[in-house]
């Protein structure tokens, strides 16, 4: 068996089963194998973000790591992007990367590069296998770390792949949390019991169901305030599951948001600051004298620590709130950002599944939804745009019965428009709204923020307008059925129709520009 | 004056004048100063691997560098191919990568990475500006490093650019070699006196117009063979000027392109390995026994060192062998590899720029176009494919009075498509052509070499035909003019109809399937 075989048969062997790629020569022996293990579903993207970026939204949808197959230094180079969202969303990934033969590597042939060097800034855990002998029990090793949330890196040169005597791997070790939180519920306890303003900060897995559910029971024992981390890998949301509030994106909002606070108790949540730096604004986000400290922070324990403080406290079991069903009525009329935002909460549909990179042109959208049949929202954990379709992408591989909604800037759409051409061959299902303002909105108002003016050179770096994206034509150009909609009825009937039958479609939503 | 205005000065006083960019908020000090800074000319990208890339082509084609401005680790990721791909081409880049405030950096907001990391792998330098007070000078050492032939990484974070108390840099240095050649000439002449089989292996700065005359003056005086390094950064070739053959990319051609040498002496040329490895075959190219010896290994000396071996030879300066004249006619019938490369010899204008990613599809054009008029060959230097469409992007920028025909096949464009957008928006003045056969061709070819079957799923990877790629639609999504040639006849109409008029065309020159 070669090493290329021992590692087909343990990624599948431990439910990884999918593998989204791009491969070249360096894999070939990899492609090769996976004619003789079927168990595999190899994923072809016409780009590697698209590839890392669909095994992030695979992986938080599906709750285990899919695999990356990426071309030595310049693949993963090209995936780095999404990868580094998807260590942000600590969601597990099995990075396998391509290498020259270790024979081969010092000779600085033109593809050679550093890749630990590269790999090391988005990966919880890197490895390259050094022969046939190590790449099962390597690739069992990247599973297990994988699990525990995050990017594994597996390097594997070509005449590791290549070469006989190897074997598969181990089962792999399920990730399980051992850490007690007796004393930190204690702590909260006293902190929610104090008498002063106090918050929750949701992040990670606490923004489940269950881990909702207890929040929501503590927050109506005590009044105290329930936020949420401002871009969340996985929040499930709508009628009959509690309502949260997400931390505002600009300083300033998250700023009031937290005002007054003397304790915030985050669970599986980070310490809030500002997701960029401004002159004399502050970067720590909570207020001065605020007490904070962590319920968990590990994930896999948020449930169950949530519900340990429900209890702790003495919130009735049925205690939490729950959001009434309620939607908007179908817009009629101009297409705008609140339009557009109805159009999506008159007809989102049960189970579906929202990518949202829609940035500033969405704003409407989360309030339009809120009491809308249940669904799963996936945001854009890392800042790094050309998310949304990759993560769209994956989470339709995931989840083959499910709708999933990728809410689209049209900026951002661009990074990783390749995106389609993948829906459009595995038939996915997914309905893509761009939201089609011509222009980096959000750098628009960056740009008024530090006072430049609005018509010269920099502003228009910000102008995507000249010429336009037509976006029905890119998406023909890639095998998917697009519509432009130019008005609330049009993207109504557009939507409408796209919901109604399987497989991959796009609508074109034209908004007055620069919102 | 802030460190962004100090910057953009040091920049354009050194004649840095064009910044290939995509920026975000924490670049938005270094925007709002471009309208105060008129000389800098700023290039929008819809993605950053098409602004590294055109970065490439412009140093390529200008001789001087351009900038990039890139967003943090994210951004510099998605640039990272083509930086790897410059790395290779030894092209100067000024890469400017923002970064967050100096006290924002370790509270790990979300788009914090480890930049320093990243860079390294295709930076001959790096530094990360302190301050406003170094910036300046930052900038001027960094333009300085560039000179001497590679990416220079400056590290720009957003306090350092907002911050006041900047003043521009010094002069930059230019790059000047100074070291002696004459006992390398000497060996030289004694190998190709030896009466042994010898080669000249050319790359790098020996490629131009002087390099060609004094290398071709070398072997009619001696008999010895010329060759090219595989991958070219820039050859001058066309009708008056020496040929050279270029090194075969299959190790199997070039070793025997080598066979039977005894003496290899390298100009500005690396000594020949596999591109990649594979079992049972070399991955040193050169014969067994062959002696290899550098002529000159930095580039700035390549052309006056081959002039001072010709002249120690006693070769005629009059000596050199330059192409005739000759074209092949206008092609007629079916479009294949064969008509396509007629088709673009008849038709190449004298002074083009031809940018090369036609991979296996273009495997004739080379020999068509050996007698057109005096032309430029940009090659993909690096192997991460994606090059050749920004790379045609950056020299229009560079030169605007040259015509630039960008070869280009199908999967390699669907990397940085993007391209087109830019050139739409600075009404460019390149055509496209696609060479459509609807596979990765190269690795259908190599999976064949590994004995892999050419009907399961390995196969079907290198399949990117479902759905076809529509790349008319795609062009027009972008604002470029498209036309599809489905026959010889209509592509040389299609050719000679945008090389007549300026601004960018694409022609999707539909081939044979998996040719």
């Amino acid at each position: 068996m070669n090493g290329a075989h021992a590692l087909l048969r343990t990624l599948v062997a431990n439910g990884v089963d999918t593998c989204f790629t791009n491969p070249g020569t360096s894999e070939m022996h990899f492609v090769a194998a996976l004619d003789d293990v079927p168990e595999m579903r190899p994923i072809l993207a016409l780009f590697e973000g698209v590839a890392t970026g669909a095994a992030d939204g695979y992986g938080r949808m599906a709750g285990r790591p899919a695999a990356t197959l990426l071309h030595l230094g310049p693949g993963l180079g090209n995936g780095l992007a999404n990868l580094h969202n998807a260590r942000r969303a600590r969601t597990p990934i099995v990075n396998i990367v391509g290498d020259h033969a270790t024979y081969h590597q010092a000779l600085d042939a033109p593809l050679a590069s550093d890749i630990v060097g590269v790999a090391r800034n988005v990966s919880r855990w890197i490895r390259e296998s050094k022969g046939p002998e190590t790449v099962g029990a390597d690739a069992a090793e990247a599973i297990s770390e994988a699990r525990r949330g995050g990017v594994a890196t597996l390097i594997l040169p070509a005449d590791a792949s290549w070469s006989e005597g190897a074997q598969p791997g181990p089962e792999a070790i399920a990730h399980v949390g051992f850490i007690s939180f007796a004393d930190e519920v204690e702590l909260a306890v006293k902190a929610l019991r104090s008498g002063e303003p106090t918050a929750l900060l949701l992040g990670g897995k606490a923004l489940t169901e269950r881990g909702l559910l207890a929040a929501s029971r503590v927050a109506q024992a005590t009044g105290a305030k329930l936020l949420c981390e401002t871009f969340p890998a996985r929040l499930v949301r709508g009628a009959g599951l509690p309502a949260v509030e997400r931390l505002g994106y600009l300083a300033e909002f998250a700023v009031a948001q937290l005002q007054g606070l003397r304790n915030l108790v985050l669970v599986d949540a980070k310490e809030p600051v500002s997701f960029f730096a401004y002159p004399n604004l502050p970067s720590e986000l909570a207020p001065e004298g605020c007490e904070i400290r962590d319920l968990v922070a590990d994930g896999v324990l948020a449930e169950a620590a949530l519900e340990a403080l429900a209890d702790a406290l003495g919130a009735p079991a049925d205690g939490a709130v729950r959001t009434p069903a309620a939607r908007p009525d179908r817009p009629s009329g101009a297409l705008n950002p609140e339009t557009i935002a109805n159009a999506i909460g008159a007809l989102l549909p049960e189970g579906a599944i929202v990518s949202d990179e829609a940035n500033t042109a969405g704003l409407f959208v989360s309030g339009a939804t809120a009491g809308a049949p249940r669904h799963d929202w996936l945001t854009l954990t890392g800042g790094a745009i050309g998310q949304g379709m990759p993560v769209a992408t994956g989470a339709a591989v995931a989840c083959p019965d499910r709708k999933v909604l990728n809410l689209q800037a049209d900026g951002s759409a661009m990074y990783t428009i390749q995106s389609l051409w993948t829906q459009a061959r595995e038939n996915l299902d997914v309905t893509t709204i761009i939201f089609d303002n011509r222009s980096y909105a959000i750098l628009s108002l960056e740009l008024s923020r530090v006072g430049a003016r609005t018509d010269g050179n920099a502003a228009d770096l910000f102008d995507i307008s000249r010429p336009p994206l037509d976006f029905v034509s890119l998406a023909r150009g890639m095998g998917v059925d697009g519509t432009r909609a130019e008005t609330a009825d049009e993207l109504v009937r557009a939507l409408e129709h796209a919901l109604s039958e399987p497989g991959p479609h796009l609508i074109d939503a034209i908004l007055p520009a620069r919102l």
